[in-house]
């Protein structure tokens, strides 16, 4: 792992490299290739679902019927699991129920203004979304509970989950099914790839259309969600998982140690970057990764992510050290130093900040309560994590009253010359021509002259 | 402008081809260009960037210098435009930022749970932000009031427009000067297409890389914004203008004909569509169309939109109405019927709703408050209008105690062991084994023995 200074003079240079990682973009290969999927599935269905669901996951449906699993088997797979699988599935949704629960619906509560007119912005649940949880020989219950318990606070009616099937069996593992059930997903499909997010776009005979897609997959997943977005909407692509531990003289070296290799052990191309304020304090946390590593059982993965994507800041103080994580906008911002939770002010750009020694970025992870499903790659600029504020949406309602569209039709009159759109103007003129309510049309012929703004 | 009928046997099949309006997807010959333009800009800066708003544009700029206006130039627009238009900018911006300073915010706001752990999610402003406005020979100042006011208010600090210049002149016209005025752009940038979001998107030495990139525009700028997301948030990707009109037996059938009309003269590929609950009501709007047809400056316009892509659909009564147009999910909606407002609750999926005979759609446009930049050609089912929110992020924090720590302990062992994840479980343990605060590693042989969890 490298060691920087922030004192260094080529650092500046040296630090936005680091910075500047970025979501990798679509190989032309890959997008080629995802976007022949997406149009098969878009104009064959079913067919063409199976067709790859047995060509790429390699196990054999009977028909499209045995691509979907539904409450039954949800609720089979939960009893199925030892109670301390249980508990914890449930310890996890009901905290992460009672934190999304609490969230506040971006509106504007419906008001009358000076003129008489009302005005507001309500908030409605998207109807159905689309969850895409990996799956194959790997197993991640908890993003299922992760995306689907916002979803259904929000409000949403059906949420559907796909995943693919383990090659051999043909099976989703019980602790995904059980996650399932414990979050009231409506239905999950065997299906994954591109031809799963082609299928949750455009709908098939199976599979429902949904109005959004979430969640993290491969290069072809990543490919097929650019490819669909605008017909329907997309939460984000997402990079390597990523950590920023910023550490003090005050921080306990084993514990951001532990930090750096939770986020490495994820992917190779994981990022974890440590911030340090003193050069002791970098070595210190750098030997104690060493000495963690010996004993890691995904070593390899996380040696790869530290030696080719990792980096160890030493920043002149604190102050400088929250400039720098502030500019990588990492998903994951670890604070451990003096004062932790009065570094928050000064931050705005990261996915999620865990506060202090207490606070291993693992039980953000799991069942802290807030998504783990994040911004990555410095998206974390722009993006926020996946609440449910990701699954609504708002619409404008606007009634104008008689005297404030007397009032204001001098506004529209000017601007609609100015943007030469006559029809605009004539559409409010037709109005001021007609007396107020819901007359009927021969009731206008008592409505008094048509007036015509200069 | 064809008339349907919903009890006729083939109307849901041709009720779905007038749903299924898309976005454009891009050209393979436009996505091309778009690309090369955005890559040349992305490696050679205000070279490329000059080179082709001289090729595309039309004008010479000097230098790059010449491409950037800023408080100075707005100011002397402003106060050369008549008190007139001086009035109507003031009286939208006014009420845009009187609507806009009303929506409250998609947070968490912070709490202690009963474990003693604090949680929530707090919001922060973009830092900077890019708003493409359309100009040459046409000119939108409503747009960047109905942009730029609400990124001010969500608290932006750098709010830059772009707008490609008259091909003759090289000026931006005055409107758009003192639209950016009274709404507080920082600077304009004589650029449009592509190469204006290629700057935006990764910045050249005159133009700064911005967060989020608002607006829309021709078709390579909708391509250029497709290819630069992930690396800047884009906005949507705007299809043609838009209005479903829903009228009653009560509707004036000349209001109803006039906001038609509004939509349709805008672009030939504008849709307007028309759901009366009577033959006679549509039969009445339509001829009224006409009438007002001969003397609009620019039928031609609204002729090709009305005759291509208009229709007119008798449904059966209110309630059927309100399902069509809500499965139609308009970007305008007016709702012409008895009752008006209480329609609201029945719809999910309109980006704004305009109520009753005195709310043209074209107030929405100028002065009503809410942004009209909103979600057209279907996205209405998952996309929300331009707002405060639209210029905001979320961002996570967590700050565990002792006590949850060890309380929740457990079920993160039990779900990194389902996920195979070690590393993250011995995040949890090391903690465990060493004593809460902010103790230096000295203090930690004072700590209780590590404890381990089966």
């Amino acid at each position: 792992m490298r060691i920087l200074s922030s004192v260094e003079p080529d650092f500046p240079e040296r630090w936005a490299r680091i910075c500047a990682r970025g979501s990798e973009e679509d190989e032309a290969g890959v997008r080629e290739a995802a976007a022949r999927i997406v149009a098969d599935v878009r104009s064959r269905g079913d067919a063409a679902l199976l067709e790859h669901t047995r060509r790429l996951d390699g196990w054999q449906p009977a028909g499209a019927g045995a691509l979907a699993l539904g409450p039954g088997e949800f609720a089979r797979a939960w009893r199925g699991l030892p109670a301390p699988a249980r508990k914890a599935l449930s310890v996890a949704a009901r905290r992460i129920e009672a934190f999304h629960q609490r969230e506040t619906d971006a509106v504007v509560p419906l008001y009358r203004d000076p003129l008489g007119a009302r005005l507001g912005q309500v908030s409605r649940p998207l109807a159905r979304v689309g969850l895409y949880v990996p799956g194959g020989t790997a197993r991640y219950p908890s993003s299922v509970l992760m995306m689907a318990i916002p979803a259904r606070v929000a409000g949403v009616k059906t949420v559907v989950a796909v995943s693919p099937a383990d090659r051999a069996t043909g099976e989703v593992d019980a602790w995904t099914l059980a996650a399932c059930h414990v979050s009231g997903v409506s239905r999950l499909f065997k299906i994954g790839g591109a031809q799963a997010i082609a299928a949750l776009a455009f709908g098939t005979p199976t599979v429902p259309a949904v109005d959004k897609i979430c969640g993290p997959g491969n290069a072809y997943v990543a490919a097929a969600k650019r490819l669909v977005f605008g017909h329907v909407d997309i939460d984000m692509i997402a990079g390597p998982s990523e950590v920023l531990v910023l550490a003090d003289a005050s921080a306990r070296p084993a514990e951001a140690a532990a930090d750096l290799l939770a986020q490495a052990e994820h992917d190779p191309r994981a990022v974890a970057v440590l911030v340090a304020t003193t050069e002791r304090t970098a070595r210190q946390v750098l030997a104690e990764a060493e000495r963690q590593l010996a004993s890691l059982p995904r070593a390899d993965v996380a040696r790869r992510s530290l030696e080719e994507r990792g980096a160890a800041v030493i920043a002149r103080n604190v102050a400088e050290a929250v400039r720098l994580a502030d500019e990588f906008a990492p998903e994951h911002l670890v604070v451990l130093a003096k004062g932790a939770s009065g570094i928050v002010p000064k931050l705005s750009r990261a996915g999620a900040v865990f506060l202090g020694s207490r606070t291993p970025e693992a039980v953000g992870d799991y069942v802290a309560g807030p998504s783990h499903v994040l911004p990555t790659a410095g998206t974390a600029r722009f993006d926020s994590p996946l609440s449910v504020a990701t699954f609504r949406r708002r619409m404008s309602v606007v009634e104008m009253s008689p005297r404030a569209l007397a009032a204001l039709a001098p506004a529209v009159e000017a601007l609609t010359a100015a943007e030469g759109l006559e029809g605009h103007a004539r559409a409010v003129r037709v109005r001021l021509a007609a007396p107020p309510g819901g007359a009927t049309r021969s009731a206008r012929r008592g409505g008094r002259a048509r007036r015509r703004r200069p």
